[in-house]
Formats: structure tokens, C-alpha cells, sequence
């Protein structure tokens, strides 16, 4: 339970079909764990070509999936006829993504008319225990009258 | 011309050599454009598996090669025994990134024993024109004596 | 010269006029040394009371000077029935603000209809020589029809 | 409780000591309303000086208190011989400051050796309302052997 009421009752199959629409989402096999109001899940499993140089995840990988998990997150509390847009997102690597999964939350933290600001917490997941490798403090835009389109981001 | 005297008078090898290594660079199909002391330029060409909906590129990429840009541009001035991490970066998006090609311009800002700060811009390159698509304030880490490490980034 | 016109043609009225009724900026002793369009600095003159403990310029002085310096730079390309609102902004340290006076220089990056995206720089004077101590990159939002308000920030 | 273990026993002493020594906090009225290991609260009430010019607070006021409750919560857990810088912060401003009372919360979210990331909420307090009107993101870092030292924030 998230606290959020949806504007729009379809957020759920609105985020899943935009999800599927990004082409870069599905090169780095992104799945979306979690569907709420105001709060996203991606996954992404370890795959030697989303390492750098010492075989874990690499820091753009994490931070891609942060861009989106906050959006989607954002997203999610939008009217039917609005898509979202990334204005900024600031992100900290915390340790090392070293692991065979990474989790990224996104949580709306304040849901304006205009601007959302989302708080997204990674995680990466090794033998099945979560180390936080990253966190992150973004702002989204509502564009609203652009009904077809999912997220920019 | 930087204004900025390598430590390492290999650092161009070396940024390539680590650059190589990584896997998540090679899926992106990003390439560097130039390496010199303080200044880093990462290109990457326009395919649909990069996009989002609307077919520009993702923002997850123009973030990625960003925050490598940046890391790199600070990896060029450290020792040779040193490795770089990304500590954190913040971006803003300033404007669809619609166009045939992304070039990632990270430069040196302040170079600190322990930390750097680099300062990246993004353009997007359309029928030869480019529009700045992104601007970014990054922090990085020198970690002293892992010299056989490229950037963790 | 900036290269930006202002829609404003009293801009630098306006932004006097703004900066002349907040009262934290007097308590500080901030004065307005430049007002064009989209380019406006702010300095502050070292006293005892705006020190941490090593008598050097405290960090939030730097902080709220850089805000409203960026802030300012944005609303003189606002139009006359619009006020401005800091959205978010990130700043790093570069060095210990040790000196006379802070000068802090925004700068605008982009202008949009509803969002601006600013740079500032500060640099602190010593025995009349620039040292760079603080760099920022900020998020404004253009609040139309509020037009007897000057910026929040 | 925190769940973070002092370094130093006489953390809390140490935090006051140098809080006591900042002529900025004092200009302001800043308080200290908690000091644990990891957690520190900053608060300041409302004065006209503080204000911008619709009688809210400043958010040069939000900005430097919400600095200061993060660089003492990292503070907090480092060792009695070193003092700490704050590297960079990204601050959200999610609503107008309109109260009588600011409080920072500021709590570590990763303490490292040399690095540590701190979270900071600002809230207003108004007729005895809280009301989150920012939030930040912070980077830390440890000077060791820079033992008379507090922060230089």
C-alpha cells in the first residue's frame, strides 16, 4: 500500500504496455516487478554485457534502471491524457553492484500537478541477500494533452 | 588543450584499455571520440534497441554515457596506480534527444587528490546540427593502489 | 552579453525590486553586482557571523547565495506576470571558502516555458585573487500569473 | 535508535562543541534538537529576517540548515580525529516553507571510511502541522587527523 489514489483507474496496463514499448528497457532485459500507485519495481538479471571491467553491473546500468523505476513511479499517478518526462535525478553508487540481480524502487515521494519527485533505492541481489548499491532523488514532469505517449525516459 | 598535466603519461592507453573491457560500453555500441588529459568524448549512433517510445534515444543512455564521459575524463589524470569510481552525479535532461548521434562530453572541473569533479554535456547530432540534450555535475573517487582496475563505472 | 532576450524589458527593475524585499538576503549582506538577462551575480562580504569555525565563509552561506544567484538568473528572462520557484539544485564544494567575499555568477543554461535550468558558479576573493569554491547546477519553474511576486528562493 | 555504533563515545559532546562554534548557525537561530549516532535534528524559528519576501522562509534558510543536519549526522559516527567536509548535496524543495518552525532530519544512510551518504527531510511546522517542504542527498567526507576540527560546513 503506497497512500496514493491513481487519477487513472488503467495505471497498471498504461506503465506495462509504455514499459514494453522501450526498445532499450528489452536490450538490457528490464522486467518490471511491481506496479502501484506511486511505486515501480524494475529488475534487471546479471549478464556479462551489462558488466565493466570486474564483472559486476555496470554503474549505467544502475542508473537506468533508477531513471525508470522513478519515472514509472511518477507515471503511475498521472491523469489518462498526461506522459511523464525526466527533468533531472541525482544518484549515489553506495558499494559495488556485485550480485546476479538488481532491484530498483522507485516511491513518489511528493505528487504535484505539474512536478513529481521521486526517491528510487537499488539494491543488488547476491545469494539471495540485498545489498543497497545506490540511491537516488529525481524530478518528473507531467506533459499533459500527450495521452499516446509513455515516458521519455 | 585542457590546461591539465597527466600524472600518468600512459593515460590514453590506459583509458582505452579499460574502456574495452567493458561489456555494457561494447552493447551500447559506444565509441571514444577523444582522450585527453581531463577531457573525455563518448559518441554512440542511433539504433532503434536504444530508444524509447518515441524512437529518440533513451534517457537511460544519455545518462550512461554521461557518467562514463565524466569517469573517464577524471580516470585520464590519476596516478597509474589508481582505479576511479563514480561517487555521484546529477543530470538534467534539457531536451529531447532526437537525432542520429549522442556525444558525451565530460571535462574535468576540479581535480583533488581523493576527488574530482567533472562537468559533462550531452548533444544529440541531427542532419549535422547539435542541440545540447543533457547537462551533468559529477563527483568521482580515486582508489590508490588498484592499478590493474579501470573504472568501475 | 548573455544571448538571451529578455520578454521582460524591466527586468533588471524587477529582479532589484525582488532581491531588495527578502530579508534573509540583508541579514547576510548580499548585494546584486550584475543583473542582465540571464546572467546575474551576488556577493557577500566576509563578517565573523557568516563563518563556520575556521573563520572561512560557512557552506550555507555559499549554498544560499549560489540559490538565489541562479534564481535570479532565471527570473529576468521570465515574463512580467510570472514568478519564480527554486525546484531543486545540486552544488558541490570545490574548496574551503577562505577569503574576503563570495561571488556567486548564474548563469542560464536553458530557458523553457515552464522550467529553466541554471549553472553558477561561485569563486571566493583573496588578496584580490578568484579561487572557484562552489559549482551548482539548479532547476527553476516559471509560476505564471503570480506577477507581483519575486522569486520564493 | 539508529542502529549505527559511535566511533567516538563522545560523539554527542563533539557534534555540540563545533555546532557552538558556527557563527552562521548562531545568525540564523539554528538549534540543536537531536544528536544521535547517525541522527541529528536541526531547528530554526521563524523571523522576518529569515524570510523571503511572501513572509515564508527562505530557502537559502532550508538549504543551509538541511546541509548542516546531514554533515552532523555523518559527523556523528566518524572518529574522534577527524573532521568532516560536506562534498555535495541535491536539494528538493517540495513546498513552501510557510511556519513558525523549520526541522532538519538528517540521517546516514551509508557510512563509509572516507565517504558517507546522508538523507536529510525538512519539514514546516505550522499551528503545530508538519508539513515536508525538502528533501536532500548528501555526500560527506572524513578529513582524519583534523582532530580540533568540527565541520567546516
Amino acid at each position: 500500500m503506497t497512500g496514493f489514489a491513481p487519477k487513472n483507474p488503467d495505471f497498471a496496463a498504461r506503465v506495462r504496455d509504455s514499459f514494453g514499448r522501450q526498445g532499450a528497457m528489452a536490450l538490457i532485459g528490464a522486467e518490471l516487478a511491481r506496479v502501484e500507485p506511486g511505486a515501480v519495481d524494475i529488475t534487471v538479471s546479471f549478464r556479462p554485457d551489462l558488466a565493466q571491467q570486474h564483472g559486476y553491473f555496470h554503474g549505467g546500468i544502475v542508473g537506468m534502471i533508477a531513471d525508470s523505476a522513478g519515472g514509472y513511479a511518477a507515471f503511475s499517478l498521472m491523469p489518462a491524457d498526461a506522459s511523464v518526462l525526466t527533468v533531472e535525478y541525482k544518484i549515489n553508487l553506495l558499494a559495488p553492484a556485485h550480485g546476479e540481480r538488481l532491484i530498483a524502487r522507485g516511491r513518489v515521494a511528493r505528487s504535484g500537478r505539474t512536478l513529481t519527485v521521486a526517491q528510487v533505492d537499488v539494491v543488488v541481489v547476491r545469494d539471495g541477500k540485498e545489498t543497497p548499491c545506490a540511491t537516488a532523488l529525481q524530478t518528473l514532469m507531467a506533459m499533459v494533452g500527450k495521452s499516446d505517449a509513455g515516458p521519455r525516459i
